[in-house]
């Protein structure tokens, strides 16, 4: 249920305003470096407070490290991290406590479990991806060892999109400005998009592209576990996420298959690779070693700072008044989050791999 | 790898001209009814050769239980269901045995196994859908017991588009045409452009939308096995998914949390339901006891009755000629699929939900 | 439930008198050589028939291969194999339909289902077994690729123990005899007891011993998945078994630690040794590359050619009257399924090992 | 690999003299009520320095809860439990840091990752147990709610063994002496047994007997997870273990079946039960209602307060010299251990049966 991975694994817990969250990370290959640093960087990517356009809560989320670890290096052993919630505020959520948030987990989650941790929405808070983040840094580690590197940017917000493909960008420059679109003209416009829209005591929804770049062909699984199919799960299962492409996506149903197959090809060095690339760096749930890349669509924060109607877990008619602090867009914040779920599918498929042909 | 499911598992097995296919259920609660006649019947809804825009493969595609059934019902043990293939005519396919067909997972299964069953894409054929449909009409059954329903249908066959909501379909006149879309008009206008394009030797895209009624509140899991997110690596894990979107989708990329939010209200039965559902029926990746909706988009069939550059096994550059028999476009025959792994995710969450609260 | 292994994964179905039996296994390395004649032949040693001390129904438990092998070698796709039965004779079995044999899982399953097959005991019958032998043969042919070899004996029946270790002993000759004792004037008193007891319309147990010859350091998990757990698991989830040691075993619980303990040395090639093996090849759960032993205990099979009191399904006092064909003992037959899973657990932890290290 | 059970979920962490050792549970029906101070009754029954016969170290093993828990309940999200150590010590270990110690896991661990953490054994040291007995503190809840109890208590020290069936115990009577043998007459010799072996630098083995009582028929699954099998792995992977025998165990080898079948009959509450309990309550893997009862073989500990010869990690002969605070004998804190896997084990399949027959 809070195990994401076959090989690789990771086991989250913690609530929003609980005392901690956390993961364990089980099957780390020993002797992998791992620079806590590093991780604690990740984790500042994703934490509330870092700009004006992102929720002003204010934690620490600094990692530790409890086991797994030893001289710097991976042992094999389960890595255990930790970050302390300092910033809990219960009472924030003392107004909202028997009421269903519209748009919000209260009403399923009561209806799931038949009581909930109301505080600041406990385990259906995005806060959650924190864990995420922290186990996705060390797989971000372990790909770096291997020359694959995950980049996630902004590329769209609202009805405002970056209308370039990503060949075209400098994937480097996405975090050089608050929104995370590499494009800083088109950046500035979202800035104020998204400023405006928390101006107006609401939210707004965006678009996540991310490409990975030197997966080696032969990652993946030909039928349930195909490539795409698990970075789609796992996309999938970040808050307020509505929908995943890859490739020609949505697009690629409007094509003839004569246009949109991928022509392959012989290169200067000698590999396989193909002239265009609508399959999105996957064939048949296979990597072909192409750039694998997908949009992530991210629907608009079901916090506002307005009143809306709504029930209570007695089925009484009641108001639910925006209090809080919440992000007014969560795609700048969901960049290092798309980035580590993408890094952690990949991994495990690259470890699950190691099996496949007889040695 | 090849096996779907927590409590209710399948594992497939078959390739395309081997011997059969065939899938084992395991987890299938004891004592459900198991008709044989339905399964079937669903496997017919599949089968190829089945209209003039399908492909001409003859396959009686008839099932046989091996296993788990007993006396009409369900005994608990694992339930082996197996069709034999007939008209495998491996000779076809000759001609392509050490080419790398364009947009085909030919290179990607050899870079990742280093031999493959190049006989009719082996296992990466869609042909391997089949147990998957086999295994979903008894998922569907068990549904039933609890009346949940699940109708899926063409909504969009390249760029024609069938622009009216789900609401507003006869969703029961699905299957009175061959391509499956329950709107006559505009399935007319489908059938001849797939037909059209057939002429044209060529393959062309669609998109289908899957809606699912009777769902209780509480089903689904909070993190990683969100509803929306097996439901999306399920489709994305069908041959020639692209994308997917479930509830307000990437549209919902536009909207403003003030509109986007569902309100919810009390019906006069008292139940807890809301006034909109841009949610698709899932709110924190759990049931809420709504229409859940979405849809899915197929890329064009990558085989196509015209030559095409490529390279072979020896890095050569070779013509693919298109020969065979093949669909000009899948989404007719890919209804039943989109059911059938629809009920496998909900009859799996339905099980798993069993355990989540104290009795 | 059905499903054994992680990495090289297996899932059998079927029941005694049903229409097959058959296993599927997912994760064999693409390109190991897998040879239909040694399945068989492995299948021939575990066979009813194949001698006066064992059940007299016939069956030719032939295997069929339906995928996942293409011209001699694994493809890496699932491996599904079927054994059909023909020698059913369901009628014998019409006198118990409705009866809670004693010491068999009528009752048990009745209590957990709510019904049952009672055709021969359904797949409670240790003809399940079939489907880990076939399985267990093609991981013999994964484990003779690494020099690994399994070897298991009768080293007790009833209360006649072989009372040497398995240094002193021939393990080629185990297959000799109709009751697999290497040490044939043992094995000539165990063939004389047993056939006693047979005619005495009676059952008894015995002990297998199994040798695993060259498995390297490394092998096996720290915590939960130790690797004579899993060998415990395997053993204990074989029909009839009660009993399961390795190393010292029960034995070992009378010794001091100063005796106990396997001083390391180092052997002429440079390689880690230990002088004396009491930890039976395994320490700290990891193999540590000396020989693996075991033992494990067998009850007297519950079948017995006497009338015996009982219950039926309404609770009614009933007379179980022994018929049909059962084997006496069942440790001659059960040395093959013994090392089938034997095999199975080594080459998972084999294949389970491949990510252990940073590569 | 460090996680155990497949509905109700333990993933354990942490090394002898790392930061903390901890686990999280996922699956915990909400609604479940968690008594802290239960679990850490729990946590002191296994507590090193606890009596003489016990290893001296001093920790206070208290547990820290996460997650998971909401007003005393359990709310269905993961409950993560953490101990910090505070003795840690590391200094003790350096005269070992490259020594492969005999008959511990320091060569083992070696060979398979390549590194190892030394201190204390690192995460090879029973030490990890800890974290087993929080998870089974909150399974004992789990089961105190359904009428379920495990009773373990230490039936041999070396080759003194308490020779009385568990029936003729009073197993409430376990922890009113330090070695937990509930017959006192037996206890204090052993405790003088122990006593002794300790002032001699040695070490001795144990047996640890378990009984289950009140676990209702039905639970188990019929192949590869029987319940006994399932007992059987958790029992061998406690450190120190070598042996398992459930009900008739190795001595119903040498019964014949007319002897060993438990007779059915119906008692005066109209329950089906059997007049004997060879089976140790569990038939064809599932359990029949009776008490299910199981022997568990420890070995002597393999840290001895004298001098051995051994090889250090580069091969060259060195002295290991008995140093630190270690048991001279497992048994009495085995105890809580083994109750805490049989916790597990029970919890998990009763979760399990949840799904077993349509409802």
């Amino acid at each position: 249920m809070n195990t994401y991975g076959k090989v690789f694994k990771i086991t989250t817990y913690g609530e929003s305003h609980g005392r901690a969250l956390g993961v364990v990370i089980d099957g780390c290959p020993a002797g992998l470096e791992i620079d806590e640093t590093f991780i604690n960087k990740e984790l500042q990517r994703r934490k509330p407070g870092q700009s004006k356009i992102t929720t002003q809560r204010r934690e620490e989320d600094k990692v530790e490290i409890l086991s797994g670890v030893f001289e710097g290096k991976a042992t094999g052993m389960p890595i255990s991290m930790v970050v302390y919630n300092t910033d809990q505020r219960s009472k924030d959520y003392s107004h909202i406590h028997d009421k269903f948030r519209p748009s919000h987990a209260d009403y399923t989650y009561t209806a799931k479990y038949g009581l909930r941790d109301y505080r600041g929405g406990g385990r259906s808070s995005a806060r959650e991806t924190l864990a995420r983040v922290a186990a996705g840094a060390v797989a971000k580690q372990f790909l770096a060892s291997k020359n694959i590197n995950v980049y996630a940017y902004v590329s769209q917000v609202g009805a405002l999109s970056l209308n370039k493909p990503y060949t075209e960008l400098d994937l480097n420059n996405t975090d050089n400005n608050i929104v995370r679109c590499p494009d800083n003209a088109t950046a500035e416009k979202m800035i104020a998009l998204i400023d405006e829209t928390r101006k107006s005591r609401d939210t707004i929804g965006g678009l996540v592209t991310c490409v990975i770049k030197g997966v080696p062909a032969g990652l993946g699984e030909p039928v349930f576990d195909k490539l795409h199919a698990e970075l789609g799960k796992a996309m999938l299962s970040i808050n307020a996420v509505k929908g995943f492409e890859f490739g020609s996506g949505f697009e690629g149903i409007k094509l003839n298959g004569s246009v949109h197959n991928d022509i392959f090809y012989k290169d200067e060095q000698g590999n396989v690779r193909t002239k265009t690339n609508h399959s999105g760096g996957v064939q048949g749930g296979i990597s072909n070693g192409e750039d694998i890349y997908f949009n992530t669509a991210f629907k608009p924060v079901a916090t506002i700072m307005q009143d809306q109607e709504s029930l209570n877990e007695s089925g009484e008619e009641v108001t639910v008044t925006g209090k809080g602090r919440h992000d007014p867009c969560v795609v700048p914040r969901a960049v290092p989050i798309v980035e580590a779920m993408s890094a952690l599918v990949i991994t495990d498929f690259f470890l699950r791999n190691e099996t496949t042909k007889l040695k």
